[in-house]
């Protein structure tokens, strides 16, 4: 894939984007898609009748696997500023958490670590009933940076969010919908036309209706400042990459990580085993 | 009716209070119930013995259908300024979420929009299973202006709010209940036995200890300021009523809104048809 | 039992103690245990290697059962003010719920009052199928001081903490996990097995992370403040032991309270019988 085609933005009408990620072979978030993420939340910012946007992706085993180990840690560490005056990889994922439309993110497959955080930072998560969830950075010896200790206690409390964070296993879409973590979950086969059914049904409606709706539900469920984003973004860097936790990533790549079917289908439990 | 008879009272002691709300042919929201909801919020805040109210609807089939479209809008405009310095519709409910005793809805049949936002306001919601709830104002064109977004993002978390609000559908009592939307389902013949039964058990209770920590609730569960719901008042008065809206409602009311078989039985999924 | 052995500790490793609660025949808590609670979250705040604590009880049928009634009053209104500048009954919860490693309760039989107190301190709650939570002190005339409104409120929402804390009932396990009381249910008969995985699990995680990422769930989850606090624990002590309740207790005490085989079992139903 070249730089500029991991978001493919399919506009079904003014008011409906879907938007659908693929970076072989398993979704990986690297730096490209970062920098492509900062552009695509700035169209969508910038879309006045946009009503609804629906993120999907292309591999229907991977939604997003998780943030690329493999990148270049000059790149990353020399990543933009955003407008929130945080490194654009939080940045992103802030900006689209406020964007005017609402995001839905539409999940089949596996969505983890980073790929959890951008869909934490969506408004709506439906899932497919074999979606597969998690958050397993605490696994590798990292803090996740990218908001997910912001967002899963402010969505499924401080008891579950723990459990997620720090027990970095697998959370299947059924007890991901137990717990809050997703919206609901709908049977595979079904999901694709009930997100489309649910995206145009919205895009439908008025557009101020909508997007001023969404704003007023921010005060109650978003975190009033920056802060805890940044925190989040600060611990991340402080402890990812460490020489101590380096045979942790090198036993799951010699497993096959990064690679669709080895270590990633099960990497929950295959992370301590 | 009357004006004066939409809240029928039925002390069943100086501690235990049900009152029935009936305003036919649908239980709709009219200024009449504005006026006498701040009359009963008042005298319910200066019964000092009263323990619990349970708030039950005549019509089995509509605990309160929503807002009166067909409302005199000079006389809504008008509407009396509340203790809290906003408009009685949305004081009203504010005042009702911090009455001294605690408030059950007992909800046979549907509640949406205003009548959602009314038991929300309420401290528990017992459900039928046959009951509907739902705020459906965006897919009219309006924002709701009494409190739903900011007692729905803390309640069911902002994901679920989201869905609900902009979804603009019906929420049928199970998934509700799995939402957080409401305490629980009990089914509908046994609903009224167990919601007495519930009521007489805390209103046999030491009022002082029932009043004072259901007062310390209020703090983590409550906003902080009025804003929220300031701002969500202000949103329902310049979106609602808007010309390019008219023909969403005007097409409802050729279908039967406001009148008990018609449009009104399953307003969710025809407000989009 | 002698004062300093109600909290038994068990070292697995540095990283992973289990604590074991006994003081029979219930598991009352008394000033005895408070103290050594207070001993206890000194020890466990001064591990530099701890990552997981793991609080279970050595009797199957009472996890922790409630304060002891009986306790001698004039040491309970001397109780010792905390490092948080409150007394060491609720400091002791403030100061456990922000402990640096993961604490989880592993919860077999029952746990009301000031036992789900202090299992709402800790981070996680797994239960066995047939444990059953409750806060039964409004029951009894007395506000509950050890955190519980502050902690249900943000735990379940509103609605459902005012069931909990007003209808005074028992919450068998099932309920509690569909309103997020637990984390999740367990088979009785797998559920230590199933803690103790889940524990070195996250006891063989890097113990910066586990740290860092539980430091940084707090900003989201836990209240801004010890206001919250201090207001219940003076609540309690204004409330509890009021002469117009003394027969309510009096009543309990007749039908076997504090002993294994009395209303115990059942306290929930036969507080109003």
């Amino acid at each position: 894939m070249t730089a500029s085609e991991q978001f493919r933005v399919q506009e079904e009408s003014d008011a409906y984007w879907r938007v659908v990620f693929e970076n072989p072979p398993v979704n990986l978030i690297d730096p490209d898609t970062v920098e492509q993420l900062a552009d695509l939340v700035t169209r969508i910012e910038s879309a006045p009748e946009l009503t609804v946007v629906v993120f999907e992706s292309a591999n229907p085993d991977y939604f997003m696997a998780h943030w690329d180990f493999l990148s270049d840690r000059e790149r990353v560490a020399g990543m933009a500023i955003g407008p929130t005056g945080l490194p654009a990889y939080v940045d992103n994922f802030i900006r689209l958490s406020r964007v005017p439309p609402l995001t839905i993110s539409s999940i089949h497959g596996r969505v983890r670590a980073a790929g959890s955080e951008f869909v934490l930072a969506t408004d709506i998560r439906f899932v497919g009933d074999r979606a597969v969830l998690g958050q397993f950075e605490v696994g590798v010896g990292s803090v996740p940076g990218g908001g997910a200790m912001a967002r899963l206690a402010r969505l499924v409390g401080r008891g579950r969010a723990l459990e997620i964070l720090l027990g970095a296993d697998d959370v299947p879409a059924a007890r991901a919908a137990e717990y809050g973590y997703v919206n609901r979950v709908v049977p595979d086969a079904e999901l694709d036309a009930f997100v489309d059914g649910f995206a145009r049904r919205v895009a439908g409606f008025d557009r101020t209706a909508v997007r001023t709706t969404k704003h007023l539900v921010d005060a109650g469920s978003l975190p009033h400042s920056n802060d805890e984003f940044a925190a989040g973004m600060k611990a991340f860097f402080q402890t990812s990459g460490r020489p101590e936790n380096a045979d942790r990533v090198k036993r799951l790549f010699s497993l096959g990580l990064q690679q669709p079917d080895g270590v990633e289908r099960d990497l929950g439990r295959r992370l301590t085993e």
